[in-house]
């Protein structure tokens, strides 16, 4: 059997991160998912109450790519309690032609965090205005900071401000932010300030409830909302969602079950067979993009497989040239 | 994060065989899942035609265990062209409390192998009569000789014989095995023959049409089917499935889909809803195990991802115990 390589977090984050090769191959994959006949079956899903725990498995095929990646994504969320990240995992690839396993990241969720950062740079490259200068971030978190740094790879941001519940995180990764990013970004007290300063707007939060109101948004500016991946998740007014001038979508399956445009649909505000245009119809072509600088624009991101088989391609084809990792002869 | 241990499949096989423990460990598994909130959900399937290749995922949790596995098992059919086995993948165990990845065995299917004959063991020990001392084997596989193999664990079984459609492929397999477990074993021109002979029948062919009438079987005699995992699969006349004194199934919601059963229903000869015990029932004694010496049984097995989970706990204990593998320090 052909050896496997393994990668750790570690090594991986030495090979791999968040530039423009791998937001081009990030807006490949949803070109692909627009126009290729991509085999992306439902998430595989376990729960394990007694224990906080979940896990979701996620793959998809690419045609045209010489592998496919398989994600497997547990969530233990007593695992802080005990010191440990309540997100962790790995992924593999698999060649396409031959089934055989290539290599294993055990990325405990790096790859997954790369990947969702560079999905909302290519959604703010179709959709934000060319000449985006503010980003709000609405957020704290890992993506927080990764999608501010995603922006910055598309659109001339100038100046950011970052808005979370807890104020004390929020100025903490402001200041960091302003660090490592060099561009003045300041933590403001309400959402609305936040949202109301901004040309792009993002939201990484894990909220249940709108944090958005429709009333704060104005002509002109884009949203991406990347936080809502389950149900019951929800960052944005379903009015503005019912209200922009385009809403696109990641996976319109997907947002119709999972995103910000599922509580539209519970709202009433927008039928279940209303039919929008997925990121990768923009990017075709085949759907228009931002209709014009006055327009207000929302992109709805719950995460695709198609996204991991890319990630795990770029990395692989990193590993193959460096020869980081350890090779295991089986 | 804790470290990862990494077994290839030649560690593996020094590591862990087929033995009554691991018969043991099928058997608790089963129990387990007949008197146990086990969460099995659907198996993920992603599938490549342009390639002929599928991948199945699997997953069990158990409750008691300290650990479940995820399997992934792809196919890809055209690689013995290449030199390649069709069948290979690898197993992975997580911890029930936190999800961490605590072992990735890179077995190409060897666990899968065990466990399934493990499974027919199990069920021979419950429904084949105590004193069978004669097998018949359907295949010259890798299974033929693993079931043949289990049987022996558990019945005082002195001779057997072997039917496959490759005379040659069965002649090989049959002197090999005789060799191996130092009984008779020898090949048989016909199915028929083999059938006839035995006290337990083990089927263990990828037929799309029945192997074994109904007209040949006998009172006394016990039948495992276990090359039937898919929907296109049957080696048994759906006449004995409905005529058996007791037919059992390793899972009925999988056997009433993918089964032999499953024909039974197709040809009318069995109703869609009509109940059967399960295997684990049978072992928790909530079920009748074999009625009588005279009594014609059925164990209808598809394959379950508790025995994934179960055998991934042995071989973990196992090289925890010895050391075995690779360590990653992640």
């Amino acid at each position: 059997m052909p050896d496997v390589r393994i990668l750790t977090e570690r090594e991986l984050r030495a090979e791999i991160g968040l530039d423009v090769a791998l937001v081009n191959a990030i807006e490949d994959a949803f070109l692909a998912l627009a126009t290729k006949p991509v085999v992306m079956p439902p998430i595989l899903r376990l729960d394990i109450p007694e224990h906080r725990g979940e896990m979701d498995v996620k793959t998809a095929y690419v045609p045209g790519l010489s592998g496919f990646a398989l994600k497997v994504s547990p969530g233990f969320f007593d695992n802080p309690k005990l010191g440990l990240p309540s997100v962790n995992g790995l992924m593999m690839l698999l060649s396409s032609t031959t089934g055989l396993v290539e290599a294993l990241f055990l990325d405990n969720g790096y790859l997954t965090d790369l990947r969702t950062a560079a999905a909302g740079a290519v959604a703010a490259r179709h959709l934000a205005r060319a000449d985006a200068k503010s980003a709000a971030i609405l957020g704290a978190g890992v993506q927080a900071g990764l999608q501010l740094e995603a922006l910055m790879l598309v659109r001339p941001i100038e100046r950011a401000v970052l808005w979370a519940r807890d104020t004390e995180k929020a100025t903490a990764k402001a200041r960091a932010l302003s660090e490592k990013l060099e561009i003045p970004v300041e933590a403001v007290s309400s959402a609305r300030e936040a949202v109301e300063s901004a040309d792009v707007i993002v939201t990484t939060t894990p909220s249940t409830a709108p944090l958005i109101e429709a009333g704060w948004l104005r002509s002109g500016q884009h949203v991406t909302a990347m936080g809502s991946d389950a149900e019951h998740k929800n960052e944005i007014d379903p009015q503005a969602i019912a209200g922009a001038d385009l809403y696109v979508a990641d996976s319109l399956s997907q947002t119709r079950r999972l995103g910000e445009l599922h509580h539209a649909i519970e709202a009433g505000l927008v039928s279940n067979d209303a039919s929008f245009p997925e990121l990768g119809a923009v990017i075709a072509g085949s759907a228009s993009g931002r209709p014009s600088d006055t327009a207000f624009t929302i992109v709805d991101l719950t995460g695709t497989g198609v996204q991991d088989t890319a990630i795990a391609t770029l990395a692989h084809a990193r590993i193959v040239r460096s020869g980081a990792g350890t090779t295991i002869h089986n």
